[in-house]
């Protein structure tokens, strides 16, 4: 085997945003797409690197393109260089579209969590791309499904280890939205008495002095999450000495 | 801008040893390398991904030419992908060493964690590599310097939180090896009778009926490490509810 040339290096984001009740994943439609070819339509935000561009700072350059924002909840995940990744049309349509000759794409996936507020949705609106509900996607373009796949299964495990749920979620936010949260993430039931006792026994959650207002039911208090407690709780239990912090 | 073509992935292994008393890391002596050259002569293994290998693929091979093992913990880490990583003199190093006209490499990061035996040492000294201390290292060729940093920085993180350290001891080993090791890796001294207890308090040492021979001080004891001790105490951990693992 001889060593790669002429390949290419890009970054695909799975930007996550939660509704209070779904979670949903940030789709672009694929431009320059013709309704007669085979290939699907619906892609993860992305781009090719560029030269004076280290990787981070394309996935920004993405994100900020995808969602007008700026300071958001961004990490790297997996790397994707299977050979054959994208191969036959799905090559030709990157070639095609991007003006270039490539032999290979090996893509870097990232995942970002944001605020779902009436500005981001208005700002994406506008760009034509979707808010899709995570659960009913069969099917991307490429192999970002199985991209997307990776960003959850790293989510899932984020938010069991740290409280990554609350970029998700708005300032102020109900008990109720952050259980939904956890729900629609790990695909479990939560019980909401158990998780309620939790959640507040840690002492992560101040209560502010607003409740939900023209709801049927009895409204709910808004809490926000207590940064401070949090990196304190983290700090002393460092403290413990480290043989108590394996993760077991 | 334009999208970066004509480039290179590569990637370089920060693989990590222990001798009992200090921590080590294999280095290489650069091939063509000429004295009269300012580059700098040691680096890490590393390699150029080849046409129809996966990056992982290309770190598996590095690290068997490398050491002659197969069945070893390596974990990829940071890609490192600034435009002017390697440049200049060393970009032309590159072209020539490999025969290839590349402008730009990336490279993904792994770190690697082996035990060293006689027979790892036997092969590694065949091959002309050296098993360095960590701590003596002030220059490495390339960017190299800064990617041990790294690999360091993911070992103490990795340390603290997951039972790796047994990877870089022998089956059977006395506790002062273990503590020692830890006080390695994160460059601190340990209370000894602290860390004894503790680690005896944690049920993840087994003793063996095995002391040390030919010491002059009195002889320890040996131990093995107890993977389903672990196992169990890190899914009853989970049990607890989801809440309860937030890393804090």
């Amino acid at each position: 085997m001889s060593i790669q040339m002429n390949q290419s290096l890009s970054v695909d984001c799975a930007v996550f945003g939660f509704n209070g009740k779904s979670l949903k994943v940030l789709l672009i439609e694929r431009r320059y797409y013709k309704p007669d070819t085979r290939l699907d339509k619906l892609k993860l935000p992305g781009a090719m690197i560029l030269e004076n561009e280290t990787l981070p700072e394309a996935a920004y350059r993405v994100l900020e393109e995808a969602t007008g924002l700026k300071n958001v909840y961004l990490k790297q995940m997996d790397i994707f260089s299977d050979p054959k990744r994208v191969a036959g049309e799905e090559l030709e349509w990157i070639n095609r579209y991007h003006g270039i000759q490539t032999d290979r794409v090996v893509t870097v996936g990232y995942y970002a969590l944001v605020k779902l507020d009436s500005r981001t949705i208005a700002y994406t609106t506008a760009k034509g791309a979707q808010w899709v509900d995570v659960d009913s996607i069969q099917r991307l373009a490429m192999d970002h499904k199985a991209i997307l796949s990776a960003a959850l299964t790293v989510l899932c495990r984020e938010m069991l280890q740290s409280p990554v749920a609350f970029e998700l979620l708005p300032r102020k936010f109900t008990i109720r939205a952050l259980q939904n949260l956890y729900s629609a993430v790990l695909g479990i039931e939560i019980d909401n008495r158990n998780f309620r006792k939790k959640i507040l026994a840690s002492g992560f959650l101040t209560p502010t002095a607003e409740k939900e207002q023209g709801v049927a039911h009895k409204p709910a208090q808004y809490y926000t999450f207590n940064k401070n407690a949090y990196k304190k709780a983290l700090k002393d239990k460092l403290k413990l000495g480290f043989i108590n912090n394996w993760r077991y």
